[in-house]
């Protein structure tokens, strides 16, 4: 089927080469002229018989102002698709205002990263049963080959709120190894590190694509000495911790992920500084300057 | 090679077909007349030809006990291995016993649980190189088919060490998938709960051996409305916790997943009656009686 | 001075009671008449001469409604306050519907509960100087006869922000108090364990007001055996969690205290039952059915 | 009464000048000439009639050592009282090796820090009643002169457990505190961070001893600028932790208390690397380099 997308930067322009390479004629925009097979959404527009449907792949922050220009030159019947890393919050309201035009909106969460293009995409969508199926010959191209990899998660915003659960549960796992890979290297006995990881990719409970990037990683580095602890984070992690606050669900292992990244980018923890404060007042205990 | 096997419940009655199927001669003893090919250690130990090879595969509290009467019917130049659930500080003081009779000692730590007959275990072995040479056939019969599976993580010990991490890993990564359910159960705009772990097992970067389990678990009973939260902890969670306190090691995620263990035991928290004793006592709040 | 005061409860009760046993003029409307001292807020307004300051101290969710009734019947000029346990990103938007009509506005985090009355109350204090300034006589005779009790702490919501932060606080030292508590009371080794928390009033490290709540009320319940650990949350605790997450700061301890509350107040956790599940797949383990 | 004292450090000083502003005689050794009152710990004994008291305030790591060399030159009926840092775990084995020789002995907590001789001392006592009975002149000058800072928590062992409690607690109540200050130092409303905490000394739920500390260290150094975060811990901590875990009762906040001091201690976190590492893998994401 024909598709119109809009972003075609690293997550972009692998889909449209999965979609094309699946048969599929993609028309794509992107406010980069090199990138770009239109020179304006326009001409997106006019490229797709009517009723269109185009999917936005930009940074969230852009998002609902792409989505509007958007609507400007689409019409009543077209379907837009979402499929960045938007907030589900903000799905509703989005979809609010193009039905006013007569325009459906879909929600995806995208997950697979630069390893989707070879193997597919896993895709939570969220949306109405009849936009979702008529959509369905694009999830099957861009999904992986398997039985698994897209789900029609509920109405429109659940698809990003599944993706925001499936990366909260990615910050939890993630951490877990990395505490597991501290405890051996900091470990007396355990004399090779990198093949205990290695070997864990087979035959055991902790198998997983996460240990097999790990491995890969150590294969490079075995130590890790190429990298720092500094790292960011991408809103769908505090996302799901508000919305564990927002619910009343204990979520103490992916927050403590989380907070563990807010803690590897700061030079010194100023609770710290306040707990060295109290030792040093009732205790006299030395306490180090910077 | 030969093989005697002491201990032939769930897992060392798995592992004698396994051994078996590959070719390999097992002596078995149990206690259980029903299960054991011999009669005694003693006549395991006969039917044997030196230097031989005893993988003890026993409760750990009664390891050390079935290592000594083992010692007793043994001779110097064989070898025991602890496949069992030992904790690793255990494994030094029984290697050196052991040595004092000129018997060698390996220790392996086995995942896989009831999967491994069929997919293979996987293999965390700790001793001395020449005793791990001797054994490689048997390992080799193990350990699932594929490159990885098995390592010779150390000395005597980081067998059982690397296995105990690999549990605390277990603990968190269980932990982690179980709270993103939880979160998934209590919103609002997800309706399809089952769905959307099943669409993870492909394409997504949260797939595992895991998450394949948990949806099997979920396809058996959608909303796990036939279990209860109680959950036991079998030692290496305990382990691995220690083993950060006595590193140094911030183990926060880990850790998390143990004490949700401990609390899920509890029919009320006594922490929690304290809080609730102090908010009666500042702000008059009213409270629940039990 | 003269002050008009909204809401008579328990908090408002109290403080009219303080504030005229110090001499100031009260004039107090409830919706309740036998509590009140006007027929309606037009009488209360009537009765006080302008520029007129009126507190409001009613619960969070009828705060706005209550203040819009009360702009309606105040002038330019004159100050309201609140002394509710409002979101501090309620303050603003209020500041600036009630500056549109020419009226101040100023918001108070009140702590102290029930035993304020007697020991007066903490207060904490956002506004301009102006304002702060003008109703200095009523903090006087509110906070604590000390050299503590008041802070202006900064703008409008600077108040209500630092009296969120004193309750995420509150939480987290009430949990560290409630797990020594527990653990004391599982160990074999401690027999008096009321009398551990008696000792610990004077002459210690974690000597505290809480503290001395806590042993009365075990002098009153020694085990507490008439209470529940089943414990609510009251808005501050979420709020404060929600300002890490936006702030990127790593708040480990105070979170814990409020998931360990949202887990009270669960007959059995979702998250558990997974982990279970879990458990029963790959292990074989032996769970518990409801 | 009279005592021995043994170890005249900063602790141990202090208590000598308590003891002796009670009227008690002192007799104190130390290994510094300039501080001690006698040559040798035969001098000492020599000096006290039997039955004799003589209480060991010495660094943890030698007390097995310095309780054997006193033990050497005691007799049959006399006690010694061991107020150190040592482990509970320690107190059952040193009470039986003394009781093989027919002295008798008990552990005691001590809290309060530099502030004790001023304001008394906390005192946890483990140990008979017959002996607990015999030394309360001792206890009664070094409590506090209020009810409370005195409790006889149990049989040998029951103080130094009590003290450990104590201690783990005061992690937790001091991390509590010091979220609470970053969080305020984080925020953009709150424009006088110190002057909210002094306020928070009278009228609030948080008031305590610490929190008058922590007015005090801001007194010094408003934004806490001449101190590290890097922060020791000092065994009591670690052992509360593994007490939990010994016992099965969860402990989020105090561990997390701990866990933060590790963390403070690492240039670079290992397990953030290993985030990194993966973040790397699966999502080309930018990583920095050390």
């Amino acid at each position: 089927m024909q598709l119109g997308l809009v972003g075609l930067g690293r997550m972009g322009g692998n889909m449209r080469e999965r979609l094309r390479a699946a048969g599929h004629e993609v028309v794509g925009y992107d406010r980069d002229p090199a990138l770009s097979d239109v020179a304006s959404l326009a001409e997106l527009a006019d490229k797709l018989q009517a009723p269109r449907a185009v999917w936005v792949m930009v940074p969230a922050k852009v998002t609902d102002a792409t989505i509007d220009d958007l609507a400007a030159v689409l019409a009543a019947g077209d379907i837009v698709i979402d499929g960045g890393n938007s907030r589900f919050s903000d799905d509703a309201p989005r979809a609010e205002r193009l039905a006013g035009r007569g325009i459906g909106y879909v929600d995806v969460g995208v997950s697979g990263g630069v390893w989707g293009r070879q193997n597919g995409y896993g895709l939570m969508v969220g949306g109405a049963d009849e936009h979702v199926e008529r959509l369905m010959p694009v999830f099957e191209a861009l999904k992986p080959a398997g039985e698994y990899g897209f789900v029609h998660a509920g109405p429109v915003g659940a698809g990003h709120y599944a993706k925001m659960v499936h990366n909260g549960i990615e910050y939890g796992l993630m951490h877990a190894y990395a505490e597991g890979f501290e405890l051996l290297s900091a470990a007396e006995l355990v004399t090779n590190v990198p093949g205990v990881i290695k070997s864990w990719r087979e035959g055991t409970v902790v198998q997983s694509w996460l240990l097999d990037l790990l491995d890969r990683a150590l294969d490079e580095d075995p130590e890790l000495a190429e990298l720092s602890g500094w790292t960011e984070d991408t809103g769908e992690g505090r996302w799901t911790v508000d919305e564990a606050v927002r619910l009343g669900v204990p979520l103490n292992v992916i927050t403590a992920s989380l907070f563990a990244r807010f803690a590897s980018r700061q030079d010194d923890s100023p609770a710290m500084k306040a707990v060295s404060a109290l030792r040093q007042q009732f205790g006299g205990h030395a306490v180090r300057k910077p």
